[in-house]
């Protein structure tokens, strides 16, 4: 793990890669009325194919301590009818303090140590989109700060593997984790004062018939600042956001199975008074998942349930959320360059604002992915 | 044409290129009222210095039967004042059926094969802009959906040579091409159920003599919804789109000849009104250029009419249009990095929305490009 | 300095490179009132973490006399919320017209040779942010046009012997050059029909001793449009803007001393008479340092002192400045890849508009600086 020498060639000394996910989710609809703001805005009414993520990234030792990681979205909304514009996804540098890199800083804009779901690239998660409960957590999952991340090396180890493997896991996040961060999402501008504080810990344990087993814990706390709508009689937009979850995910060896779980509190609208309430939150997910490899191909059927009862900060007074969704999909991995996922989501979401403050919406839909790999 | 093996070094696996177009349009003008959206925002009035477009791409086979194509723009306007925002022009990926190549799918945001000089690349484009008949067919000649392309290895060499040779062809976009695509143009917000379908038909001749001729046939239909000012009395916003066109390329060896043209219906305003209509709509240019090599360097002279009646549907009340300009110019390839483009144009252009419902402008202007590849 | 031949292989033609500087400078302020639009947008309150600049370029020889530079920066505010934005810094080009490259265009968008600080790298440079006297000449200091550079081969060598050697040197903008440009501001759109020119003449002294001593005269004259709040009582946003500075840098071997100061005039918004208005405007800075080596760390503590009375153009109604600012502090260069900065900042600054017409903030804050070079 040590790195014991880098290139003089910056394109020996970086690699290139990305992916890009096109999508179509208006098949055998039952309503056009299905939305969902953080997951997929092409799904429902004038819904068309849609670049949901395209991504390409640089990334690479620099020096024998200093790993600088680079990625750029290619599909970032400009407002108004812009949709293709390029952002900044990731830009963080992990300093370590020791020649194993066992203890190192992270510095810039990255994840947030917060959920096995917001970790995992989403070029290799099984559903669409990741669940509400805990992606409601860090808008894009990722924040501007400064992480620390202890990794004992055979752990380090293990956690390499769990990804190019194929069974899909988080990457390395340390086993243990902490970070201050700003807190208000990804390419966001702080709105006040007070800074974020995560912390995580996770292990991956390895039985002796070789089945993987992951479990974590973690939590965070801090004060958001959410947006307001017309109507909205709150005379605040500060409120705590504070959260603790577990995660317990047995690798698909070949049977898999995942799930999360949170608690907490946050801003949460109220239809009934028209104003934005500190309240209570909870809500996670479970997935069982078979991996199927057919000679070049690899085919993983899963189902996934989730329901989330809460706010979503993010979204305009905190949006008010009674989820529960169930998915039944397969993922067919054609070569290690194109993939297509395939899923049937019955949706039954609740969802309330000052400019909708009664809305829910039941339906089903038949959804389209297809992922390339560069 | 077939791919036999694929570098494990990404940076041989990807090429990198590009090019920038710096504009100056003011010398010699006769009026300052010159303005063209679609063609060139510096025209006119308070125009100056001005970066047509500056592009750099990634492209190449990442897999045997998997070819990806990344461009970005790096001249996008964001609103307001902002001119230099990066976006994505192309993502797109040919997954093919065969080792050949010759039947492939490709995927994601690409130009619609609709129109030969739409599928020319701006860098090798004698004329400063596209013409506004055929160019009016797609927005920014892009669009995000899936296409499928037959090419025989025959023909994808003739086209190939086309392009390497300095003659100025197209690139392959299949001799039959056929594709499904959400219509409202390069990275936009789908805005309605509907999808475009287009298909093409194209084949390059080449003579005993060596003279090479290509001939297309193209068309497509779809529903487009158009932004309405708020004087527009028109009650609807999503109108039919479709068109039939023909081109003719006599390569320029050394001389040569270039004509499309097309037909078709489309939203129209209609200032009598106030209104716009679903309205037929016609037009195309002809071209003709000498090319001259002279040791290092090449010149082509040459003249190009255009006209145009018929809206325009990705502009305010899909503007209404009466063109006739003429252009009388020059390019000289200073070496393979370095171009210069002087142009004459003698306009003549009626446009008319909501906001300007009786609009004409007569005048003429020198142009000047200074094109550098990299 | 002949470039004699080029590789074929773009990724040796080209470098890849770039920095990122993460801020925090909420640390003991004495005011929540601290802010500067032009310097850094995180000072005072709401402000935590923040990525100043975060920048990547390709460069290099793209042929033997034509040299290319991209430079993009990944934060890039977008408006309202958005802050991760990529846009282009750089894009230019240099022709040379000479083997040796003495002569050559530089077309393009890059930097305006106004200001030794101006042109130094802020990845280079000591304090935080430019001075206010100098940095107001020409937003983001780059510009679109055409410019013309003048270095014999002796003084090349100096000038890039200056940048490699730690000494913090401007690079090469000529020993003369003289250029053609918008003068509105990088990535902003041109607003009316005049254009700026600029000079500039730079020497580097090399005396017996070693020691290095650069002196340099500018000037610039053009035309600018400002934007109007809505109370401004001006009826033009047209204004004359034309300065003359000078430059003397003593560079750190290991003491060293640097000043800049300009005169001038340019619009400034008059809060007595609610109006912008054509006035003087003068100012620069003065700043000592000295460099200190210890084993691989370089730590270069320094203090500087700045004043600039006069407008800023790019700012609504050209705000109007009266800035008295000192700052203690020091750069540790930890390695080549990572340097920390850290400041404390005694600011006393009046600026005023038609929005804010009486504003005076007087405070100090510890500024904190991670700056990682990839």
């Amino acid at each position: 793990q040590k790195v014991e020498s880098v290139s003089s060639n910056w394109y020996e000394r970086l690699g290139f890669g990305g992916y890009t996910q096109l999508r179509y989710n208006r098949l055998f609809e039952t309503t056009d009325q299905l939305e969902c703001d953080q997951c997929d805005k092409s799904l429902g009414a004038d819904g068309g194919f849609f670049l949901r993520r395209s991504r390409v990234k640089f990334a690479g030792n620099v020096a024998p301590k200093m790993y600088a990681y680079l990625q750029f979205d290619m599909a970032t909304s400009g407002g108004n009818s812009l949709s293709h514009l390029l952002s900044l996804k990731d830009a963080y540098f992990d300093v370590a303090l020791d020649d194993e890199r066992e203890y190192r800083f992270r510095i810039g804009q990255s994840k947030v140590p917060y959920s096995f779901e917001n970790m995992q690239s989403s070029s290799n998660r099984l559903a669409l989109d990741r669940n509400d409960a805990l992606n409601s957590a860090a808008k894009d999952e990722r924040d501007l700060g400064v992480f620390f991340y202890y990794t004992p090396v055979e752990i380090r180890k293990r956690l390499a593997f769990l990804t190019k493997s194929g069974l899909k896991g988080s990457g390395d996040y340390g086993m243990f984790g902490f970070g201050l961060y700003n807190g208000q999402g990804a390419g966001r501008v702080e709105k006040n004062d007070n800074i974020h504080a995560v912390i995580r810990m996770t292990y991956p344990f390895e039985f002796t018939n070789g089945q993987l087993v992951e479990t974590s814990i973690q939590a965070y706390k801090g004060k958001y600042t959410i947006p307001l709508s017309e109507g909205n009689l709150s005379n605040q937009d500060l409120f705590d956001d504070e959260r603790i979850g577990g995660t317990l995910v047995v690798y698909p060896q070949p049977f898999g199975f995942q799930t999360e779980y949170n608690i907490g509190k946050g801003p949460e609208f109220n239809p009934g008074l028209m104003t934005t309430e500190l309240k209570k939150l909870k809500g996670g997910y479970a997935q069982v998942m078979y991996r199927i490899e057919k000679g070049d191909h690899t085919f993983i059927p899963f189902i996934k349930y989730q329901y989330y009862d809460g706010g979503k900060k993010f979204e305009i007074d905190a949006r008010s959320y009674l989820v529960k969704d169930t998915e039944i999909g397969v993922e067919w991995q054609y070569n290690k360059y194109l993939e297509l996922v395939a899923l049937y989501m019955i949706s039954d979401r609740t969802f309330e604002d000052g400019i909708r403050p009664i809305h829910h919406v039941q339906g089903n839909t038949l959804r389209l992915q297809l992922q390339l790999n560069y």
